[in-house]
């Protein structure tokens, strides 16, 4: 056990995608950087469960939040680069994938900035999670050859383009979409989309809690597709929710799942 | 072991994301499918690290491709059908994910109409894959709140709004990208694109012959972006890509990767 020597070693950060919520939808290779960490700093909201994947020995520190106030980027910089700098394994664990709508860019400007090696292993984004889990395709043969991921409050605060989104052609798929859903289809109706147009409202995929709102977007406009709860819900509204199916859920207990256990005994029995 | 009693117990399929390449990068929830599944259609393209994941007794029929010739699709959901029918667990195995220009949706319909009960198990899209594998972010405070997913062959065969792309803005991913890429910049810089704009072509993100090319809109328009493999590419392009870092690739040998495996011994040693 080397104590003070650990200066000399380089660390390493890994910026880990967590996946859109249960535990089990995070990759092979995130679940392998976890499991060699000497530091994870997850997203504080985390569904619980991720911390069975910890090893007991590592230090785990709750950092920021998915939406909205927790603790300052800046603090979550300087301990990245201060436990890789001491020449630890941290693991940086975000909801989603780090790319998409999760400040991973600039957590990973910081750390090359700092020169500290790191590296990036993609997650699940929360655009998969809540298609997966509502049926939704996102582009599926004659109805939508385009997807077009946006954010609530951006869409009406910047100079959008309206006319655009409202052509149609395009799936689109509204991250934090849930307290705009409103306004933004008022708006779109406004710019000619059509009225008919199916929209789902999607929170907690994958989670306890988890709820689907279905509609068109005459509906959305008028206030009918309700939120259920008060998290973060994706938005989608396009043809290609034409094509929605109904998937059963095979949800496993977490005592049930199995990541380091044995194969299924016989799958032929 | 029941022989003909099968018939009358309900089967189960699971579209299961394959993830962007690496057989790692699939979720510990896929894996699971896997090692339950009794008969499994994996994409015929996949890495074949993906064949140490299949349980020995499972039956595995390689299906489709993920661009171009193949298996016909009459075909895969005939054998989804028919083997669900049997009262099979069936484990259709897809690149990326399979709602997102993987036609899981159409596989999805089909099980639906058949009344077979079916799964979605989402996976790391290759929109996630390639942005991490380059280091670049889709998303970024300042330089840009969207993503635009497109396919090259329909930017170009389609009526395209191409005034609404070269506006900026938003970061564009296109699929199958590399072959359209000259033509589709060419159009972007006739609709006023900036041609300072950083473009990215990653092709085999997480493996064997992982290539990204880098440069600006107007060296993309010029041909100078060049692929390096025959296989399909995603091109990046916009201002979030200014923000681009320089992650290490942790790539475990196949060997060393131990999805079933222990721990590490000692994080901490």
């Amino acid at each position: 056990m080397s104590h003070q020597g650990n200066e000399a070693r380089p660390g390493l950060v890994s910026l880990v995608g967590a996946g859109p919520g249960a535990p089990d939808l995070l990759t092979l290779r995130g679940l392998r950087a976890l499991e060699r960490a000497q530091v994870i700093l997850p997203d504080a909201l985390l569904d619980p469960g991720f911390q069975e994947l910890y090893p007991a020995e590592a230090l785990v520190v709750p950092v920021g939040k998915r939406c909205g106030a927790g603790t300052p980027q800046e603090t979550i910089f300087g301990l990245l680069v201060g436990f890789a700098r001491q020449g630890r394994r941290v693991v940086r664990l975000k909801g989603g994938d780090p790319m998409l709508f999760g400040r991973g860019g600039e957590e990973a400007q910081v750390l090359e900035a700092a020169g500290v090696p790191f590296e990036l292993i993609p997650g699940v984004s929360a655009l998969q999670g809540g298609a997966a889990a509502a049926g939704l395709p996102l582009t599926h043969r004659g109805l939508s050859r385009e997807v077009r991921i946006l954010e609530g409050h951006h869409l009406l605060s910047a100079d959008t383009d309206w006319a655009g989104l409202a052509r149609g052609g395009a799936t689109l798929a509204i991250f934090m979409g849930t307290r705009t859903l409103e306004a933004v289809a008022g708006k779109l109706l406004e710019h000619g989309a059509d009225p008919a147009l199916p929209v789902a409202l999607v929170e907690r995929a994958f989670c306890q809690g988890e709820a689907t709102s279905f509609g068109t977007l005459q509906d959305a406009a008028r206030g009918l597709l309700n939120a259920s709860t008060q998290g973060p819900g994706i938005v989608y509204l396009g043809a290609a929710l034409k094509a929605r199916t109904h998937p059963i859920h095979v949800m496993p207990s977490l005592a049930e799942r199995t990541p380091h256990g044995t194969h299924a005994a016989s799958p032929l029995s």
